[in-house]
């Protein structure tokens, strides 16, 4: 797999058009890199002496004390989420998990996205409680640190807004990042008691076909779920990362789907009533009901659909002169595990496969990986992911087409841009200035 | 896999002495945890009719703003890291993560442990760069941006430090938690440049058979490593769970060779020369050399040797009556995977092996777990883990037997506390207090 086999480079095979390399393809020796780097790389020092190398202020005198819970550097400051709602006006505050200054598959909690009615709630967990009532043998209620002693699994997992992606349902392309564009979906491990424990703690009627999940917070935001979630793999999870859940995220317990519409994964829960029919909450009869071009409704769907979306490069994130580049990006689907991703570099006429960063797991952040040699010619570039269950991203134009065009209607508060999973197209200039574009 | 085939739980099979449960055993509706319940556990409500269920004052108030950077919950003030020198006198800061308070694999970038020989140093990362140099056909010199422009990997692995449960070492059991035994541990995502990938671009001399790492801080530290690390998984980490390496783990780069022993992971790293030989620098030459009980010195030794230890209970986190628990932990193995973990509950007479959280990865934190019904009286709980090298997690008297016993001489600064790995014991008391112990 090392390029000391391809010792010039040169022979690096292009799988797609615009200097897409095979992801196979390893860098020869001084050959594709070093060629990019003197060929304009800002702050590249490439074939400067490399010694004395001078010592810079740090070196000369003592850092600061390790704190007790550490903070990003300073110079990170820009990396933050963006707020739809700083000053907590009566209306849904969003946070969005800023893609393009980040890389690997976890997301930090203090990035996670949010999506909140009521804005960060702060919950007593010595006072909160958790119940499970309704269609049961035994209604039963948990404190925190009754759940503890129950056996607890762990899983790397996404989670997504329903509304994720909506901009890209706008006429012309928003000029915006990821950030703004695909900010909304965020990948963390979890770890709590599955649903199923609690349920046999419970007994469940056979006659409980949906539970009604409900929220602590000022909103109670409920939602009706399928009980044949809860025998899957739906989880009451305590951890984020290792650490308890960030207040903003549900702490100290939320309700975990995997793979399902994030409003789903109720937080600060407080209660799960089994039931026999859904509750016809405002979030599910009309909210994150899709109205289809057909005209008729869609209702009741939950997985988030497979998607994918390049990372790097990407609005914000511009080329720095012809050469070699390595193109990033993250695709999940909320129907198991990413099986492919592809890169095209000609807008979708020709494709190369991308490599997976390995573990490759199901319902989680994947994180995918392609060589480019870039010529300095304008360039679209586009990924397309397909899942495990065979589900491929369609393009914006097929997805249009069976949604229908964005619409408001005034009896209708459908937003007709949930769930929109269609390739996303970076339009990269002969400046190397990456913008959004509808290819 | 779900107790509904098992619906009282009584015969839920015990595995191993004192009420240790298969590890593919589930709860049985009602029995085990219910039992547990209302037998003592402190706020547990079960059985209390569950509805109405009166609302917190979170439920009549809007929260806060969701902040652009989350923060843990006020009420997790507590789960910190423990400092070994908060005001930066002139020696070693360590930092152990509170591993008793987690749960999971990944260790969040605030409580990754720290050792850090001048503090937290905070480089500028426009100013910082990175030389590799010596015995090769072209030095050359990077940018982060510059970085950047290559194939990068994401792996999760642990870090520790060759000191980590040095406490162990001691005469008598020390009387502390998880965290001081054995916080100088922890588990990331990292994602950065393979080494190999820049050593292709300098061209190794073939008479190179080491690689002297050094930091830019002011203790600039510095170790030898032998190439062939730098072949396999050595990696410049850029990022840390995603975001940007935290400033007291070596921002803006760091260097990570996954498995081997934390302090050769140079952190803020600057410079890395290929040379013939070692350079003896006093942490390879001296501090993290081991004197043997035959008198003899064992230097350059590299992997953290498998390890494995329970988190829950353990110290601190004490047992609220007879009934159910999940016995909890993490275990590890700078060669590898972990094969199995297995517990006693009587002090190592017998074992039953553990379930491991999947994905069980190599080089990083695995999560065992196994279900444990606890009569009420007093036991010694081990557990012993095994990786798939073979290698078996030593006895605290076979470690010592071989490493001799703690000493000091005047002329050696040998600290041969170094790669402790034995088992670690916990003695759990009749009223559930849980304590350090040899057993």
């Amino acid at each position: 797999m090392r390029s000391r086999r391809n010792p010039r480079g040169e022979d690096a095979p292009q799988v797609a058009a615009n200097g897409l390399l095979d992801r196979r393809a390893l860098l020869g020796r001084g050959a594709l890199i070093a060629g990019a780097m003197t060929a304009g790389a800002a702050g590249s020092l490439t074939g400067a002496a490399a010694e004395p190398l001078s010592n810079g202020p740090w070196s000369l005198a003592p850092g600061v004390p390790v704190p007790p819970y550490g903070q990003p550097s300073k110079y990170e400051a820009k990396v933050v989420r963006t707020l739809s709602n700083p000053k907590l006006e009566s209306r849904t505050s969003g946070a969005r998990t800023p893609h393009h200054l980040l890389n690997g598959t976890i997301t930090p909690n203090g990035l996670h996205f949010v999506v909140a009615r009521g804005g960060e709630t702060n919950v007593d967990p010595e006072t909160h409680r958790f119940v499970i009532h309704g269609l049961v043998k035994q209604p039963m209620v948990w404190t925190v640190d009754a759940l503890h002693r129950y056996p607890m699994v762990s899983r790397i997992t996404f989670l997504e807004c329903g509304g994720n992606s909506a901009p890209l349902y706008s006429k012309e392309p928003i000029q915006a990042s990821v950030q703004a564009l695909h900010g909304l979906s965020s990948c963390a491990e979890w770890t709590g008691v599955l649903l199923s424990t609690l349920l046999d703690e419970v007994g469940v009627d056979p006659k409980a076909k949906w539970m009604i999940a409900e929220s602590a917070d000022l909103p109670t935001m409920n939602r009706s779920i399928p009980v044949a979630k809860a025998w899957d793999d739906a989880m009451i999870a305590l951890y984020q990362n290792g650490e308890a859940l960030n207040p903003s995220n549900g702490y100290p317990m939320r309700l975990l789907l995997p793979g399902y519409e994030g409003n789903m994964n109720v937080k600060w829960l407080r209660r799960i009533k089994l039931v026999e029919s859904p509750v016809m909450a405002i979030n599910e009869s009309k909210q994150y009901t899709i109205l289809l071009a057909s005209g008729k409704a869609w209702q009741f769907y939950y997985p988030q659909e497979v998607k994918s979306f390049i990372t790097r490069p990407s609005p914000g994130v511009n080329l720095q002169g012809p050469g070699f580049y390595e193109i990033t990006g993250i695709a999940y689907s909320g129907n198991g595990r990413i099986s492919k991703v592809e890169i095209s570099a000609d807008g979708g006429k020709s494709w190369a496969r991308a490599a997976l960063n390995e573990p490759v797991l199901s319902k989680a952040f994947t994180r995918f990986r392609l060589p480019w040699n870039w010529d300095g010619r304008p360039v679209v570039l586009q990924s397309r992911a397909t899942d495990e269950a065979g589900n491929v991203q369609p393009t914006r134009e097929a997805l249009i087409a069976d949604r229908g065009p964005p619409r408001s209607t005034p009896n209708v508060l459908a937003f007709p841009m949930e769930h929109f999973n269609a390739i996303t197209s970076w339009g990269v200039d002969a400046k190397g200035e990456v913008s959004h574009v509808y290819a």
